[in-house]
């Protein structure tokens, strides 16, 4: 390639690890290696964080500075709408830039939930407002690392409302989506495994309602009809024994903690959130605003590394998205 | 102790690898040498295995025969209601037995909860036939192993049918059996750590119907009342962590697949399951009768022998139960 692709790096909730996380990452030899990387923040707040943990001023030409909130106004580790609302903005930007070209892809920095609903923004998460914002027709969230990947049907919804969102034609999308993902990442023919919904996968309809039956089992014919390597719907719990992970290059999973409590628990904090299905890359790191430890400069910036390596590497591979 | 506890291990599905893991107890220095054992279960059975193997044919010494079945009608690896009420019969003798004080313990064989169904028996699991028999007021499942420890607020339901079952109550029992168990086994006061329900712990209502307010919390505040060492709800992805696993001595999980999923990624087939509340000391294998390699003499017998060896140990610790 005569030059790198130039990634949007969204701020994040200026309250929390975000914009320490970004200046480190624009002094960070591995993303420079890997991009041309460009801030969507407040260069305001960059500049006030800085200067509290006694670190480097970041370089303009590396901001793309929006005015969203007054940066003294920011209380570290607090929930806020103003918070909420900018963090919004920043992504609505990055969107926009993609959208239009003027970066290739977009990595997110850690937006708080309870912020952007202080700030009256109708989305939970990134997923969402990108498929809202991109009008992505189909879409789902895929964590990958080195150890696991895992793709969910459902995401950022109560325990008791995923039932009833599982239908045939979304967990087909899922395991299509994640199928081809899955292919460019790995550069060969990917082998995926299906979780059932059920305890056991509901032993022959002894437990639940037949999901299985009924629902992952036929979006899984349809994805070999389809040609992808695809197998289940396995236990849950016996899917992730080790004899299943090593033949497994990713897994597509029910709901949130069906993935995810595997994935941390296998591969802590090191993997890297992409949407698939969007006309545009979108990777994201993988932790909170963490407003715990917000502006002490101890947050780990590896996870976010990751995640600009990885946007970096899916637009090196060709064509973005599904 | 002058003498090794008698401990009574159930042959489970006579169509399984119950029988010959049960053949293999019998002849392993680590059981003889944590107890005196007893196999309630068929000798015919038995000795057809050993036949058909070619391994000696067990003591008669060792086997309590209660003649449930025709071992000549036995298929192995097939589903059958004759098999069902044969392992069904086994656990309620043993049951009998330890309630008689003629065994100090039980160890259980693994079951097929198909068959029992098939034979019409009304419970999906030996948690629950325990529970049921021995009336005990409250009891739970806890699989433990030398990496993790979980406990189960519901077992054995459909993905739905959890949250109606989770109340206030159910949480702090299981809470307050795990803390005394946990005791026992390592012999000091123990660390809980207890999931929520939603993904997040439903990030302070944004995700479910605020069980973690409602219902998880004050559970914890009654254990905590009560003396326990407990924290939580944590968010049940973040919750096995590498940090949070190190200092937990035993996960308390609202689900089936919430405990199950990360004991099996993480302790693989190792952990032992313990019945407790009951009056008896019940210990189980931490795998299913394996229909596929049944009677073919390769089913790995270690799962077996920990949990003959924690029944002793949960014995000699003095009282059992909770």
């Amino acid at each position: 390639m005569a030059t790198l692709p130039r990634i949007a790096i969204t701020m994040g909730d200026p309250a929390g690890v975000g914009p320490e996380l970004c200046l480190r990452l624009l002094r960070d030899e591995r993303v420079l290696a890997a991009c041309r990387p460009v801030v969507i923040g407040d260069a305001g707040v960059l500049r006030r964080v800085a200067r509290q943990l006694g670190w480097p001023e970041p370089e303009p030409v590396f901001i793309r500075d929006l005015g969203a909130i007054e940066a003294d106004a920011v209380e570290p580790g607090k929930v806020s709408a103003a918070c909420g609302a900018a963090a919004y903005v920043y992504v609505l930007d990055a969107i926009t830039e993609a959208c239009a070209g003027r970066v290739d892809a977009i990595a997110t920095g850690p937006i708080n939930k309870e912020s952007l609903h202080a700030a009256g923004i109708p989305f939970p998460g990134h997923t969402e407002i990108l498929a809202e914002m991109t009008k992505a027709e189909r879409s789902c969230m895929m964590l990958t690392s080195e150890v696991i990947t895992c793709s969910l049907v459902t995401v950022h919804v109560g325990y008791r409302e995923v039932p009833a969102l599982l239908t045939r034609e979304r967990v087909r999308d899922t395991i299509e989506l994640t199928a081809a993902a899955v292919q460019r990442i790995r550069g060969r023919k990917p082998r995926l495994l299906v979780c059932g919904l059920n305890p056991h996968a509901g032993e022959h309809g002894l437990f639940g309602d037949r999901e299985e039956e009924r629902i992952i089992a036929p979006a899984i014919s349809d994805a070999r009809a389809a040609g992808i390597d695809v197998d289940g719907p396995l236990p849950p719990d016996t899917a992730f024994l080790p004899k299943y992970r090593t033949a497994t290059d990713a897994y597509v999973c029910m709901y949130h903690d069906q993935g995810l409590i595997p994935l941390k628990a296998l591969a802590f904090e090191e993997a890297v959130n992409v949407t698939l299905g969007l006309p545009i890359v979108r990777t994201s790191v993988d932790h909170g605003t963490a407003f715990d430890i917000a502006w002490k400069g101890v947050a780990d910036v590896s996870s976010f590394v990751r995640a600009v390596q990885l946007a970096a590497k899916l637009v090196d591979r060709g064509e973005p998205g599904a």
